[in-house]
């Protein structure tokens, strides 16, 4: 019954496409492992490639200007989100003609006003299947949410109640057109669910997508979209943004918009997921953060901070790009002594660190209090209802879970109790204040008079996971009992040449030794590798105007 | 065994009010009802008089000028507060020969440097008894916490560790001298315990000071200290500030540091308790507010935000009351539905709203979603552990718990499951939303283009409580629910010639009958009469701003 409902739904959504669109025989993912750059662009004309390779903040100007159509930029992104499905996997919901007609009414408006609708005036911005659209299911991966409202029937509300944050994306003038793939439960740091099956990676077809935001991290690395949101629990933004090679911010709790978005778990506030843009650039990021502060969330988000964007936050780091004030601190560090991370992820690392040489900042070795017990409270907090709440979404249709989800939730148990859980709250509080201190003692080390401005920190084992192979999540989980600010910039590709395994690897614990068996530089070969720049908490100015500053840098060397 | 450790603990506290400040023979409550003004200033000099009667941030000018000396500011308000224990239980801790010292160390500063130390030197300031300072315990009321460190042996902790803001009171400059009396457990509208009693009211020694900052209330309603720090959990600064008389702010959680003081049921993280000043001014609670974010308490404590001092949301209502701007607009209530109010308060709140229509502002009548609904979530939070931690507080020593707690924590039950706390919290954010909504709504009603700045609404049904008569903290507790900042402001006092009994009153429940039967003219005459000024989330500087605004209205009328 269920395998039906799943293929009965995946048809839908593939039927959507309109059929000039569709790939004769796509081919395998041996056959082609590699699906970005001329391989893609051969399904699109000289147009749709200079509008879908252009990033959010530079379509924004054109949109803005006229000097592109919204439906235009609309139909490209159409374009080009529909091949990636084809490749990937990587779309839940597809409302395209919705989103063209929208974009036609843009056109309309600002013809006749001169004026741009906002700050996203005409972008075409992609949304985690967790954001209620009207006129599309929510499904999260679940068969059981098909045709209901996260699984409600007779609510009233499916297909027509919207997520707050997409009234400020409207309202910014974007234009909404899919939403994006994510695993059943969002729990995991590789996409797959019953529905549209395994998400792929675009630049390298042995890889995964990353996951919980995998659909975004997919079609925003095949350039099927300017600029997505995607959420983030234990490195859920960070994880497929470091895989697919874009870039991506996890901004700390209570700065963007959560309200009226499908969750697992929801009422779990020991660690508060949060939601946060992808995009092809760090302008994007800003452009996006700025167009839903200009949107004032706090009076419409009981859970957002009245925190307008914050121009002097960023002037530090602008002043000391142009080499005006004194220099910048960075603390680094590869390795959590939890896990070890492959040969190419070092390397990205080294290349940030000798970059930051390069422009005369200071670097600062990182020892910071145990990532390990960070991890395990960090845990603890996934199994308050020892999977309650996403079992019951299982058994609604029946359907099985991957077993990348199975290994967390797969056996029932009794929910912790209010004591437990308190001790765990009283856990990461300490924690948080050990890490703070410790991040503050760092002035003592730095010649800047300041604490060390942000951390360079690898995002995962990876440069991507292989199936089925999501080891461990601590990179990303620590960013996120901390409650810090994290942005993901890519760094290189994997070169089977130079990141070669590891001879003589001695690892410390079982864990150690299958993520390190995972690395295969000829699977991997080409493969995106990012790290992450990790700051204090609610620095999202001043961690955006870093991103851009390392990432121009890295692009020049 | 409790009772000889209990009355060796008061009688060790009181053994450190110097034998020149001891009343020979204090009356009886019934003999002298009200102890503030000429009262207790017969035991006190003139220039005792004069510095007492001054508030925080005239006492901060002079002190700052060297005009008055911080040993001659501090020894006159240990003597007025040592005489304030004496008549009304209200302290836990004495250290005035630290203080001294302390004062004396400042002087000698401001004398070599000319500099004052901080925004607060010299000033006095008293601790509710969570805050840890060193040289002293934290009992928090319990017995079984005498001589150890939150009831645990062999720490190191006790006597050394500090809270983070004594930390940075100190370094504003403040002269911490004594820790003011709590409820066991926190959790009550009226302050006893079984170390130091039952805490009076100074205005009517028939009523309670309130709860569970009760001896701050007070202490700083007989001008025993100039300003001091409370917590709020359920109404606990604002309930005694109302009380007694003095101006109190509750402000939204995250705001002010409350890292590293005691508290009961540590970890539940649905309402965070907060951390604020009460003062005998508005003004004050400024200085302290300022004085407080001037540290940057998000370096030293996880859950702060960074928000410093915005002056520009005073602006606002600074421009407003100058006439400069357009009006303000305000929502007023007198009934939540659930429980009736007594004469005296509805007179109060009766009295701001012809104030503020004075003024010129406008006012729209609150009819906001169900306050019943909004306090059954927030006292469910409450009881999210069934009282095991503050059970356990009270074994350690075996004693019992007085009626206003034991009604609450007598009984021993199973702790709430992960299941059910999420569902509560899921409740809470719909309510805040729904709230929120309402709120936004009142732009159609107001001719400010603004929806309302702030609610005007009663702390409680009764201008104080009598003694086992706190009823119903619904008008406190759902500020705590929403995370709204609210401010206490002093209106009138009871006149038993006006505020008659409600002759035909018509009860709903029998908690609203028994609420209502507690009011007696003669037995209130003279009391303090309060509101509260109830603003969004995070708007310290611009209820501050409304609350001086009204409270010098009010002087004038």
């Amino acid at each position: 019954m269920w395998k039906q409902a799943a293929s009965r739904k995946a048809d839908s959504v593939n039927a959507l496409i309109p059929h000039e669109w569709r790939i004769p025989s796509p081919p395998s993912n041996q056959e082609q492992v590699d699906i970005t750059g001329s391989y893609v662009q051969q399904f699109l004309s000289a147009q749709e490639i200079e509008i879908t390779e252009a990033d959010a903040a530079f379509i924004a100007k054109k949109t803005a200007s006229g000097e592109w159509t919204a439906v235009d930029v609309t139909k490209a992104f159409c374009h080009r989100a529909a091949l990636a499905h084809q490749l990937l996997n990587c779309l839940h919901e597809i409302f395209f003609e919705d989103a063209i007609a929208h974009a036609q009414k843009l056109d309309e408006e600002l013809a006749s006003s001169k004026r741009p609708a906002g700050p996203l005036h005409g972008v075409p911005v992609s949304l985690k299947d967790q954001f209620h659209v009207r006129g599309v299911d929510t499904t999260m991966g679940y068969v059981g949410w098909i045709g209901t409202f996260q699984g409600e029937v007779g609510t009233g509300k499916d297909k027509v109640f919207e997520s707050e944050m997409v009234r400020e994306l409207r309202a910014a003038g974007a234009v909404l057109y899919c939403k994006t793939a994510v695993p059943h439960t969002l729990m995991s740091g590789e996409t797959i669910n019953n529905i549209i099956g395994y998400v792929w990676n675009p630049k390298n077809r042995n890889l995964s997508a990353g996951g919980s935001s995998g659909g975004e991290g997919a079609l925003i690395g095949l350039k099927g979209s300017p600029l997505g949101f995607g959420t983030d629990i234990g490195g859920s933004i960070r994880i497929p943004s470091a895989f697919c090679g874009v870039f991506g911010i996890r901004p700390s709790a209570g700065r963007l918009p959560y309200e009226g978005m499908a969750n697992s778990m929801d009422g779990q506030n020991s660690i508060l997921s949060v939601v946060g843009p992808l995009a092809s650039s760090v302008q994007s990021l800003r452009l996006a953060v700025q167009a839903i502060l200009a949107q004032q969330p706090w009076l419409h988000d009981p859970l957002v901070l009245e925190l307008p964007w914050r121009s002097k936050e960023e002037q530090l780091i602008l002043d000391a790009a142009k080499g005006a004030t004194g220099r910048l601190a960075f603390g680094v560090f590869t390795y959590d002594e939890v896990v070890a991370i492959h040969p190419p992820v070092a390397r990205a690392v080294d290349i940030v660190v000798k970059t930051v040489e390069k422009l005369g900042h200071e670097l600062v070795q990182w020892k910071p209090p145990s990532h390990d017990r960070i991890f395990q409270i960090g845990l603890k907090t996934w199994f308050y209802d020892s999977g309650a709440d996403v079992q019951k979404a299982f058994e609604l249709s029946g359907e099985p879970q991957a077993s990348q989800v199975s290994s967390l939730y797969g056996a029932k148990g009794r929910p912790m109790d209010a004591v437990q859980i308190a001790e765990n709250n009283v856990l990461k509080r300490e924690i948080q204040k050990e890490y703070m201190d410790y991040w503050n003692s760092t002035q003592d080390q730095t010649g800047t008079g300041r604490p060390v401005d942000a951390i360079i920190a690898p995002c995962a084992p990876f440069a991507a996971a292989r199936p089925n192979g999501y080891t461990y999540v601590g990179y990303t989980l620590f960013v996120n009992v901390l409650d810090y600010t994290s942005v993901v910039i890519p760094v290189t590709q994997v070169d089977k040449s130079i990141d070669k395994a590891l001879d003589n690897f001695q690892p410390i614990s079982e864990l150690d030794k299958a993520t390190q068996a995972t690395y295969d530089p000829d699977i991997y070969d080409g493969a995106h590798v990012s790290v992450q720049l990790v700051g204090r908490r609610l620095q999202e100015e001043k961690m955006l105007a870093i991103a851009e500053l390392l990432s121009d840098a890295l692009a020049k060397t």
